[in-house]
């Protein structure tokens, strides 16, 4: 079965209608803002849920405002396989994070339908309200609902405005305070796959349409304030000195050494502030942030020593005080050795050489991993460029996208976890 | 002659009662905010004046606002010894920086004066009435007004409030079209010597109240641009990075390298702008200022080549562009050294052991040397704070100081130069 060209073509077209669900008014130069449980949200939703109709599926909405359409099996006791991506946005972003996630799945439902393929176990295909925080600043709110996982307390969350996350679902026709009765079962469940777009370049080195993900990345941020002492440029001599910017420097430099030389991590000090910042003042304190990423823990927080151990060298040897904090670690998931190497036999059938590689972004699985096995598909992007309205695929990705989750699906078929 | 124990004390009060005139109420915690051309500054200079005449000065006051005291010479033909200082400060600035090089020579003159100390030249007292710039973002008006190298273009600029230079020194009862008939003749100047404080650690370092200025410091001012690629701190290897921080941070770890392993070099990468400045951003540009000082101008020169190699070397290994403009250069001035040795002697005899040391912040005698020799005494103080309420000196170490100044006068009216 191959044909996947015109699903393709629809999901492109797909893809530009609901850019159009957005906050700006030219989505091709100014990007897509769309929020959860805005005016944008709804009318994205009104698109999918025709679509979904269209498509042959049931379709729902449930108290965290995901949208959740489902191509029934007629099998009995038929479990569920979910596909699902978020349909929010940062501001200004692409036309694909987290939307082709919901594309795709739901044009191939829609081939699976024209053509009449049924399967034994049910597909939903889920819209999640939101993963990036953006509005409420509390990211995965979707995903973490279907897993049972949503924290209540995250419904005070007010946005720009101060309207509360709990105001804004109910306005958006949600019941909030029934959220924790919409978690799947986990024994209804066969697992969740997600197609998104890698947002990075590797894809496109490797000059392949798509590639399966190993492990979504555990994240891990400090904050470090180094305390210097300033002084007039011109008359403080140079072993006098305390200067907290060449501090900081000689950390930034540690720091990309470290990563460069691991092949499992990646890190960053993307931001950086200095006082008093002036051109012949010797800097009194810089502030600097480090994200460390790796998608494995026992690396990263091994990583985390070598690195700590090194500031405080660096820091004596510069006569510089610091003050440091740990402000955000989230484990890395691994995706599901079974529903991966489908998914990678499914790329072969397909005609693709299969390649393993890692998220270094968060995803809706780090949410769902605790409801059921996940497994990720990623797609080429343009220069490996997300958030921002430059994202770009090609048609002919989709189609090898497509054709890797029609493979997978039946491949899933004859697997033992269905029956 | 000594007993200059009772002038040290007159000198202190004096800088106690002037630091007054100033914007702000409290100058022990908000320090001294004194503008040129302002109501303080006259204020300031109706309590000169006063003084000046108390110990048998002349007192007049250019077109430039300089408040000039001459305690005249009997002597046929005498010429002019001038000592001098400015006596506007920066913003909430310090109780010492310009005027102690006015209110101490002053206190000298005024014991000469009660001891009937006469001399074979007339000495000059000159309270600058503008160098550090704040007001109108010009440096060494005064100055370079007595030096005739003032640049009426100057008088156009305009202070915060909108008053061009040349509206604030006419309602100051100044001329200014009449600035350049102002200037000495060079000539009739025997030397310009000025008494300030050190702005630095290394006189309190080496344990002496004063330090004899070799060289006023030459400064050259960079800015550098650094042009990396933007992308998911999570998603890009880190190979395939181009992090203008990570080039600036080498850039800064270099450049004080380079000035620590010199002897006459200082610098500082003061300020540091970083794009877009998010904690899970790879930066994108990163802009820094580059200030380099040295009182030897061929080591400041190949310093920059060294810099400027490097620069660019490094660009080109971490994958960026870069954009470099140099914003400011000033020649250093070497000061005299016949009355520089004369200040030395001047040391020893009021028997403290002769140092030198050289300037690393700019002073009136970068305008001054145009007209005649100059020469720098330099006092400790504390911490080596200054351009802010912090600034300190002891009463001791003023008294070191007009020892010093004394000798220096009793040496010169010996001195080949004044006959």
């Amino acid at each position: 079965m191959t044909g996947l060209k015109e699903s393709a073509s629809l999901t492109w077209e797909w893809l530009e209608e609901i850019a159009c669900c957005s906050q700006t008014t030219d989505p091709d130069r100014e990007g897509v803002t769309r929020l959860c449980a805005s005016d944008e949200h709804g009318r994205a939703n009104d698109k999918l849920r025709q679509w979904m109709l269209a498509a042959g599926m049931q379709v729902t909405m449930d108290n965290a405002a995901n949208l959740i359409g489902r191509y029934p099996s007629t099998a009995p006791n038929a479990k569920m396989l979910i596909f699902g991506s978020h349909q929010d946005t940062v501001p200004n972003g692409g036309k694909y994070d987290g939307i082709l996630g919901v594309i795709a799945p739901l044009a191939l439902v829609h081939y699976f339908n024209q053509h009449r393929v049924e399967f034994p176990y049910h597909i939903d295909v889920i819209a999640f309200s939101d993963e990036e925080g953006t509005r409420f600043q509390s990211t995965l709110l979707g995903s973490k609902a279907i897993s049972g996982t949503f924290d209540p307390a995250m419904l005070d969350a007010v946005d720009a405005k101060g309207i509360t996350m709990r105001q804004a679902l109910a306005q958006f026709g949600c019941r909030p305070e029934l959220i924790s009765q919409d978690a799947y079962s986990p024994e209804q469940v066969l697992g969740f796959v997600e197609l998104h777009i890698e947002q990075g370049p590797q894809l496109e080195q490797a000059d392949l349409p798509v590639g399966v993900v190993s492990a979504i990345t555990g994240i891990e941020r400090h904050t470090l304030s180094i305390k210097g002492k300033a002084g007039h440029a011109g008359t403080v001599p140079m072993n006098m000195r305390q200067d907290a910017l060449v501090g900081a420097a000689q950390v930034i430099h540690f720091f990309d050494q470290l990563c460069k030389g691991q092949d499992d991590l990646v890190g960053v000090v993307g931001k950086i502030e200095n006082f008093p910042n002036g051109v012949n003042v010797i800097p009194q304190q810089t502030d600097i942030t480090i994200e460390l990423r790796s998608p494995n823990d026992a690396s990263r927080l091994a990583a985390r020593e070598v690195l700590l151990a090194e500031i405080d060298r660096l820091m004596t040897t510069y006569g510089l005080g610091y003050e440091h904090a740990l402000i955000y670690e989230q484990a890395a998931v691994t995706c599901s050795q079974d529903l991966s190497s489908m998914l990678s036999q499914a790329t072969s059938m397909a005609g693709i050489a299969p390649v393993q590689l890692f998220s270094g972004a968060g995803h809706d699985g780090l949410a769902v991993t605790h409801l059921t096995d996940i497994a990720m598909l990623f797609m080429r992007c343009k220069d490996g460029v997300s958030h921002h309205p430059d994202e770009a695929i090609t048609q002919a990705d989709l189609q090898s996208a497509l054709e890797v989750l029609q493979q997978f699906c039946l491949l899933l078929k004859g697997d033992s976890r269905c029956s």
